[in-house]
């Protein structure tokens, strides 16, 4: 038996939450995350908020091997994830040197002085290690179990990157989707026996619609590659069953 | 000061959380609650387990005005939301009658049989109330302040428009969004010192990109409407003037 890594991811985002934009991070972590081996069990959008940050961080750090969060480590007044993760980890929120040289860097190589606000993107809870981006000179950080990105997606997904050689990894989760053009009840019966006997299979099943009829989409998930196969096999021989 | 209404979704689906599905239920229910001026506290997605979803809906029934569920009420054996949320209200798991009735009705209309699998989708709490939607007969409900739906956007979407009749309403809360061709950074101090200006205003900076400059989407929400209308006018002389 695999010894089981998972994780959490945090969004903060009043933006996601108001409707204004449509969450696309949790998506693009969660592929990798499969791929890694590692199992993602929950997500949570929350407010930019300090108490919301620091009581969902506790709450789920000690629940998974690795949380994730996203947005709020920006130069503006409601980018409040830095500190509020320093509170949450009880440590000190003080200016990192390394991540100050960077922003140093970025800003004199665009003839930009390195104000105030801009100097905040270095603040961050003492001994945090940093995830670099070539896209801006502001990093990201790791702390404890914890690593914080940014909201924008190009920037976290490179990110996500350069972290990835700090996380352990399990049996990469393989993934094999059957797309059926019977509707979901016609195949339930069938498909429960099938999740039966191939109890480290996760078998899901997600009705899609065509030409105005109901399809499935069934997809078997394991990191244990025989039973993924042997099962998959069943299932085909199950659908050419009903097709006939 | 208007008595606040506020809600939280759980997106119950594996599909979500492997990163085979992208979330679009989310900024659609988001939207709808901004414009009903329901403020959506948090959003979940968890995996479909019985003890998982017992667990969140136990924790946040009682924390806000509604609870909005989306997955796992189809016919396949990884549908289990029905089961579980009897569970969680403590109410027996049974026939509706006139949610059967419906499925009758949509499966005689299409000459198929009203087999097992899809009566499973008239079992429910005992006393929900139905909400009905015209593409597919099984409907969803809704018991104590938790409001069960479809993952599927389409048929999702429909039954929130029968649902709203039933929730209560704030004010609406309303969006005043400029773009500014401006790095945040340039930006954060003036917009910090208007916010602490107009608490009763939620503002909020988003960094965009466009032609290689970053430019910063300032968005000002509020359900007081004269402080909106004062704030955003301040914050174009702020930003004309840094425009000179």
């Amino acid at each position: 038996m695999n010894n089981l890594l998972t994780a959490a991811i945090i969004i903060i985002g009043n933006e996601i939450l108001s409707g204004k934009t449509l969450d696309i991070n949790t998506q693009f972590i969660a592929s990798e995350l499969t791929k890694l081996g590692i199992n993602l069990s929950e997500v949570r959008i929350i407010k930019d908020n300090e108490q919301e940050i620091v009581n969902n961080v506790n709450e789920l750090k000690t629940k998974y091997t690795y949380i994730f969060t996203t947005g709020g480590i920006g130069p503006t007044h409601d980018d409040i994830t830095s500190e509020s993760i320093s509170k949450a980890v009880n440590l000190p929120y003080e200016i990192n040197e390394q991540a100050k040289n960077e922003l140093i860097k970025y800003y004199s190589s665009k003839e930009q002085e390195l104000n105030d606000a801009r100097l905040k993107m270095a603040y961050m809870p003492r001994g945090a290690k940093l995830i670099y981006n070539n896209l801006t000179g502001a990093p990201g950080f790791n702390i404890e179990n914890i690593f914080v990105l940014p909201g924008i997606p190009r920037i976290m997904q490179e990110m996500f990157g350069e972290l990835k050689q700090f996380l352990k990894t399990g049996i990469e989760i393989k993934t094999i989707i059957n797309d059926v053009l019977l509707p979901e009840s016609v195949i339930a019966k069938g498909f429960a026996d099938l999740q039966k006997q191939y109890p480290q299979v996760e078998m899901g099943s997600y009705p899609y619609s065509q030409d105005g009829k109901w399809g499935s989409s069934l997809v078997l998930r394991s990191a244990d590659y025989q039973a993924l196969e042997e099962s998959s096999i069943k299932l085909k021989e199950f659908i050419d069953s009903l097709m006939n």
